[in-house]
């Protein structure tokens, strides 16, 4: 092996259809009044590990600093910038919409379609504690993976704080809570389904059925239905305000068809306090794109702060393209310019790519067959010839 | 400290600045038949340190890895994409044509201007020996500087394998011409003087007259006149031939005015084998830009293949046009869209958007002064009311 595991290499064809897919997002996030930020690739370890649970620490990339310092390679852009913010840009007038595209690094084992360097575009929205602000982020999510050429999507939406309220009231025992918990952040759906078997027996609370609602996947209607009838209790009723709302916002957007409840979504990282949610495609076994709200991050860092967003996997989103034959296709005018004064060949060249054509100039003499299979080879149309 | 040394971020002013400038560099590289290669930002340290010299190595980014390898952050493009192209690309039709746009890492002193991280754009022209090539890659750096808005500077062109014909042809001592080498390296030119001086009176060879040319700067013509008495000797007559050429092709390029030639060019990395150039802004004190040829470091992954190509540093570019008064400004049409009824004021917002507009929309209520004064300090220039 001469590159490390999970570290990968884009071939012109990828790394232009990379650079095609980011261009229209930075468009699109520009549009909606987003700003691009960005941050070093390097982070202090202890600045990085808040927010993260004991598994997300494992997969970070760890190492000594020269002053004996403990750096870690960026596993999301998320803590970064709300570092940046809570540290440089508190006094900026708020709400902050922020955007960013770069690479984050996670030792995950090595599986088809996962690498240990990936890309992400995405948005932080800083400073804004309102539905309208989760709405906004779900809906340009959608816009995002609509305008990349990703049709067909499935929009997941959970809610931290619903959870918690569920598993409180439920007055579980901490061990067993904790267990439901990691199987329900694991999709462990089996191990969810037998620990709620066992707890249904151990519990005296009247809100146990609510229990069983959390494994299984709806409909906005169906939801709000199946919920309705715990009404009864002001927090849980508070809450189905909240998601009741956004559903309506997402509507306004003409995202309900897309949306599926699932209070079983925690997402990988710790510091989501509300709203999370995750896009699906059909063609890939994994989320394309994920956020949520995070209120508690920027406090880590000093500045209590509400915020919400999401990252879109580049990767993924050429994943789904490349299955649902829908890749963006180069469609370059792409000419060789041949002869032999330079000074000519050189103004010829000069001139086509002030007229959009992609021009290379000959750098070694080549006879007419050599030419022609040059260009065949390199998908070029056109040979000019200028003496 | 909350960020490790020498790590940056980059504000939305900073980071609209770098991405319109790599934006212009690459719609440039394109034009010019280059095509984008992204390789990973972990190397094993035996492929990065293949061509660095010792002092190089001191400053890499080096870890070891979870099963003990040792890897390091790239200090460079020039290095991994020689790698790729060596163990991957090596069926296609050559020349390849290699633009990238990317950060490295080195672990350098902090001093102003110098980050530990920091962004490069540059190309790779592979497969390619004639002068053509190299006169292509500065021609081109030149015309990338032209394009972002960098008007004043000057091309230092060097020639590794003259300085060492020079060396040679003097018969020094092995420790008097590795001082030498190494005073030339850094720049030091009172120890170059100084050697020479001492060196004039050691040696009996006929050439030592060409050592006290190494530590001059020559015009184009100057150079030729100083050097061609030496044409004798048949080594240094071919050398001569090769950057005659090259200053003809520049010429051309209408770049001759920008040309100085200077031996002492030595580049950072130790992999530079024949014609090597700097370009430098009178506004600061390092190069902006420097590459040149490299017909060894490919053949370290077992695949010979002349090769050529620079790299510009893009917080250098910013410097020296912020020094010049000639940073690019943002000129967006700014939006705020606010009233009552979230479905009136999306879809307005979203009609906006599509005519080109920035478009924020009110995620929290405000009254017609904060509305106002929310508006100034966000540089919206409209804020529309929909009701």
């Amino acid at each position: 092996m001469i590159t490390p595991s999970g570290i990968r290499d884009w071939p012109p064809e990828n790394a232009w259809r990379k650079r095609y897919i980011e261009n229209i997002l930075v468009k699109l996030f520009q549009s909606w009044g987003y700003e691009e930020v960005i941050t070093g690739t390097l982070e202090f370890d202890n600045v990085i590990s808040k927010g993260l649970s004991e598994n997300e620490k494992s997969q970070l990339y760890r190492f000594f600093g020269r002053e004996g310092e403990i750096l870690t390679l960026r596993p999301d852009m998320t803590t970064p910038i709300a570092r940046f913010t809570a540290t440089h840009l508190k006094n900026k007038t708020f709400p902050l919409r922020f955007f960013y595209t770069g690479n984050v690094f996670r030792y995950e084992k090595i599986q088809a379609g996962r690498y240990r360097e990936f890309f992400q575009a995405g948005v932080e929205l800083i400073g804004a504690e309102s539905s309208l602000a989760d709405a906004e982020i779900i809906i340009l999510a959608s816009r995002a993976l609509e305008k990349v050429g990703v049709k067909d999507f499935r929009i997941g939406i959970g809610d931290i704080q619903l959870l918690n309220l569920v598993l409180e009231l439920c007055e579980l025992e901490y061990y067993g809570k904790e267990q439901l918990r990691k199987a329900i952040a694991e999709k462990d759906y089996v191990s969810v389904k037998a620990l709620i078997n066992k707890l249904k027996n151990e519990s005296q609370s009247s809100y146990i059925q609510l229990l069983e609602k959390l494994s299984n996947i709806y409909g906005p209607d169906d939801f709000i239905k199946e919920f309705s009838r715990f009404e009864t209790c002001l927090v849980i009723k508070n809450r189905l305000t909240v998601l009741k709302n956004i559903i309506t916002l997402l509507e306004t957007a003409d995202l309900k068809d897309r949306i599926i409840i699932d209070l079983g979504i925690t997402r990988d990282f710790q510091y989501y306090t509300g709203i999370v949610f995750e896009i699906y495609s059909p063609y890939i076994g994994f989320p394309i794109c994920g956020g949520g709200r995070y209120d508690n991050l920027l406090n880590n860092f000093g500045f209590k702060c509400p915020a919400t967003g999401f990252a879109m996997g580049i990767e993924r989103v050429l994943l789904v393209l490349e299955k649902s034959g829908k890749l963006p296709k180069l469609e370059y005018k792409k000419c060789l310019v041949v002869g032999g004064d330079f000074k000519k060949i050189f103004q010829r060249a000069e001139e086509l790519r002030s007229r959009g054509f992609f021009v290379e100039v000959e750098l070694e003499e080549k006879d007419e067959k050599e030419l022609k299979e040059y260009a065949k080879s390199k998908g070029i149309n056109y040979i000019e010839v200028v003496n």
